[in-house]
């Protein structure tokens, strides 16, 4: 209707006639909802983030993600509405909502494996942005359809501090990984196994399982000191789960860096505030949230391709543990 | 025209012709937004916070908030979309999409006093739930119209804590207040003069302000010593500014709580982790958050009145700095 209101020409007269008959006749008030629906322009974008309440405003990752987000759309047109979807549940809901009605781009960002929302989006030829790989990608024979997305080099940053362990001259070098339904996870975890596999003089991957938080960490340290109690050495693939790991070492009477030196992943505000202070990856969480926000911004502008990726370098901070 | 698609009888035969004519000629799919358009409901709501993405996700007073009402809107039909706009132009441009075509009802956090977003919801008829009491409503005289919200009682903790210090013999008691465009700045330290004005044996008020950040305590801290070196307790307006009070305290030599007493006002998790640990005043930020979506439901659902308001008790709890 809206493209007669707005005067265009291709439209028969028997039609034009029709529909101004029944917007007198019914009355009609162009309006941003309605012209949404012909212009296909809403101005809104969407930030999608799979995880609890808890996790996003109690871990610093996310919240250095979503502060570049948010300044670099600032400096856009865009209105940025942030929705948080945690359960199967929340994410049916939400995806109802994800129209090109309702939004002209998503950010999607730390989906788990499993996740349904992203194949619904590709479906409404929505231009999508993931923060952080979709594991599938990390197969470089995988087949699947390209997307967009912006991540830091977990590989890289995990084989940097390996590599640091091993250097200091420790030889029975363990991990504690990440969840593996989550890139992070995945990919921290390939990174420890090439430094590892790499250097013939250290002993076979030694792996224990936790997920990002503090508890976990602590958990899996445990399960670790009870396999491998000559362990001198863990890189842990989060800071919080390095922190609970550094607790429990501390209860078994073992000195970090001493008996076992700690590597963390995130070099979040905490590295610098615990006793030792912890050696720790450094990732650009806000320079990454920055590159989601503008890399969205281009594909809704046609400026850049569905291919277009960015991979944001990571680098060691040496602090005490390691 | 959903009127003649969705078959109702209100039209008349020839404008339905009309219409239908149209229909099949111009191509037309019913659709979430179209419907929107007639039935007036969006299954969305807003979450506005007017303030920066550093405050918002580092005090946790916002998370507490935010996670009480994400928890309790996930237990309605309604999708929460959050939206930070602290500046001006970011306020302007959120408000163009403040539209009942947009959602069913706003949520409002950290209104300063001149904001000018309540006002222009109010002419749009949307259902408005305010965080925190509206200054001007403090005022017992005021005749604006009645406004929904959920507030904690600010005075009365405000008062239950400088009580608190009169009665442990304190005599010269100060306070560092917040902005006095912000609600919680101005009914705590209306709170703070009830209780010095009621005892006729403790000196007139002493202020400071600050912005509730911890530099902003040190800062005010700072300021009081200068002007009043004999004072000996003060009622910080929030747990973060009582943080860079007792750091600025120590470096003056001054000891918590033999030299000067200090209670706070937000009972955050910091308040169990300074040295010594902070007395403060309770706020339950969360039950907060969950009173203001069960408010709004209400409103967009009719069951509730525009007058209807909610505020939460607080109390004291007792560490070591008091």
């Amino acid at each position: 209707m809206s493209r007669v209101v707005n005067g265009s020409p291709q439209v028969s007269p028997s039609a034009r006639e029709a529909v101004e008959r029944a917007i007198a006749e019914l009355g009609y008030v162009p309006n941003r909802a309605a012209r949404a629906l012909v212009t296909q322009r809403t101005d809104s974008v969407a930030l999608v983030v799979s995880e609890s309440e808890d996790r996003v405003f109690g871990q610093p990752v996310f919240a250095g993600v979503i502060r570049g987000i948010s300044s670099m759309m600032a400096e856009t047109p865009l209105q940025l509405w942030l929705a948080m979807a945690q359960s199967g549940a929340e994410r049916d809901r939400v995806s109802a909502h994800l129209t090109n009605q309702h939004v002209d781009g998503v950010l999607l960002l730390s989906m788990h494996d499993d996740d349904p929302l992203p194949a619904i989006l590709a479906d409404r030829g929505l231009p999508v942005v993931f923060g952080g790989q979709p594991i599938h990608m990390l197969d470089e024979h995988n087949d699947a359809a390209p997307v967009n997305f912006v991540d830091v080099d977990n590989i890289g940053g995990a084989q940097l501090a390996t590599d640091h362990l091993i250097g200091i001259g420790r030889r029975v070098v363990a991990t504690i990984a990440g969840p593996q339904d989550m890139v992070a996870g995945v990919a921290r975890l390939i990174g420890y196994r090439r430094a590892i596999e790499a250097d013939p003089k250290i002993a076979a991957p030694i792996i224990a399982y936790g997920d990002f938080t503090e508890e976990s960490g602590g958990a899996a340290m445990h399960t670790l000191l009870e396999a491998h109690p000559d362990l001198d050495a863990v890189f842990v693939a989060s800071d919080p789960m390095a922190l609970g790991a550094m607790r429990v070492l501390r209860e078994h009477g073992r000195r970090v860096p001493e008996d076992v030196a700690i590597v963390g992943f995130d070099d979040s505000v905490l590295a610098g505030q615990t006793d030792p202070t912890l050696t720790s990856v450094h990732q650009p969480m806000e320079e990454m949230g920055r590159a989601m926000a503008q890399l969205l911004y281009d594909r809704i502008r046609g400026v850049a391709s569905a291919e277009a990726n960015v991979i944001l370098g990571t680098y060691l901070v040496h602090r005490q543990s390691a």
